[in-house]
């Protein structure tokens, strides 16, 4: 049994930090702001910590709470690990984990994947990077949150791997959209197109799971249009300082800021389709 | 026991041919030039088939054996049928569905999905559209060369869908290229890439398919470049009498004319990961 805390308290925060209470552990939660507690059972001060996962929004938030005013870093014992889940630039995250391990903290990169339903069942996959200690000192938590861990390095692949996987997340939405839409304006509707595409050559993980929502009319958000913004403006970010061209994650990206600009915000990203609807003048589910 | 014609003997056409064959049909096989007769066992005169099966290039070479110079279309029975597998603009289809009619010919809009390997097994899936007449006369063929038979309504449906699904498909390949090419100039080689990924949310079947060609190095054309120049030109083609905005697309489309430019037509699809190579200078395996 561990003593573990858990930053940042939404949907994805709260389920992981539920998984880690089901294995036993004592987990106290915070939101990001530290003195907002919102879980426990005990009370554990963060001098005690063996752990503390970070499923905060970003990596600003990610070095408020470890090093900003009330950082939890300088507080936490020396041989306890960080586990960084935020979706973060690899150099971001090798910074993090420089500055940790000038306290006597273990880093490890270790961004998710899988969405708040797998975070509460405990079975998301963790792309991990970081040294055999810090591996060691957080697997009690890695075996309570994830069904898969994948073990990839030193610390920034992780994060190197989670911006691959968002860039073509992010980008299939998109095409998806573009294509349903397309399908449209020649007679195919989305209930056909999800028929048959699924058995297709032309299908993806995230056609499967977002297609129904347009095809539904439901725009109900499990992620969200601003998480897009997000973590392809990340990608870009990396892609710009490494000089490689990536022309259609800047095309993804401005279909998803055009979503963002017709007020879809709060919808699911599914919602950018409406963007190509729009456009097309069909009118959707 | 039908008796029933292939047009166009690559190695698409070939392995359908294989199927009907093995399936108790009489076949004969032709090249597109209807003198090249490849196949046979037994001769059947144009106007004796019950079907004909036609697996060429394009639009230009569907009307060339139904219409041009010594075209079947005039040569065939009335009630026979024509089954028409090339990826055409869905107003072609309906062009040539009205053209056959008038000479009392069934035509069923009938694009194929699954490859050379699906072909030859007798497994693949029909994205078919026409009359009831039209199925009932192909009824002996598809059975004999499909796994799926999907029935997508009017002549036109057919060629709408699979022009989604060629979107889809030419727009991930070109996806899965730019990732796995951006996943390496972040320390993410193509083996760790194809470990992770297709168990994540980024996955595609054309990533699962094509990837494996690129962490291997080997280009070997299942399915060569020029194939997405002229399928995402021809729904770049449908969008623009659409009015619709295609932006993905355009973007796949310019990534395999690079790819053309740099000499890479005779290669498999899965090398305009070179493009992206050269462009941020990295090694492919």
């Amino acid at each position: 049994m561990a003593d573990l805390g858990v930053w940042g308290m939404g949907s994805m925060g709260l389920g992981m930090a539920g998984s880690l209470l089901r294995a036993g552990h004592r987990v106290v939660g915070h939101d990001v702001r530290p003195d907002a507690v919102l879980d426990g059972g005990s009370e554990i001060a963060v001098g005690d910590l063996d752990a503390a996962v970070l499923v905060v929004l970003n990596a600003a938030q990610t070095e408020e709470v470890l090093f900003g005013a009330g950082g939890i870093a300088g507080e936490m014992r020396k041989g306890a690990v960080v586990i960084a889940c935020a979706t973060v630039a690899p150099d971001f995250a090798r910074d993090m984990a420089g500055r940790c391990a000038a306290l006597g903290l273990h880093y490890l990169d270790a961004p998710i994947s899988g969405g708040a339903v797998k975070a509460a069942e405990g079975k998301l996959s963790i792309m991990a990077a970081g040294s055999p200690e810090a591996f060691a000192a957080a697997r009690p938590a890695l075996d309570a949150m994830a069904e898969t861990v994948f073990e990839l390095g030193a610390v920034g692949a992780g994060s190197a791997m989670k911006a691959v996987n968002q860039m073509l997340a992010g980008t299939h939405i998109a095409a998806m959209a573009e294509a349903m839409v397309f399908g449209m304006t020649q007679g195919v509707s989305p209930a056909q197109f999800m028929e048959v595409i699924p058995a297709c050559a032309g299908t993806s993980w995230m056609l499967e799971n977002r297609g129904p929502h347009i095809r539904d009319g439901d725009y109900t958000p499990r992620s969200a249009i601003p998480i897009w913004l997000k973590d392809l403006g990340i990608v870009g970010d990396i892609a710009k300082a490494a000089g490689i061209e990536m022309p259609l994650t800047e095309t993804a990206l401005a279909r998803f800021r055009a979503a963002a600009e017709m007020g879809l915000q709060a919808e699911d990203d599914a919602a950018v389709a409406k963007v190509y609807a729009a456009q097309a003048g069909v009118t959707l589910p």
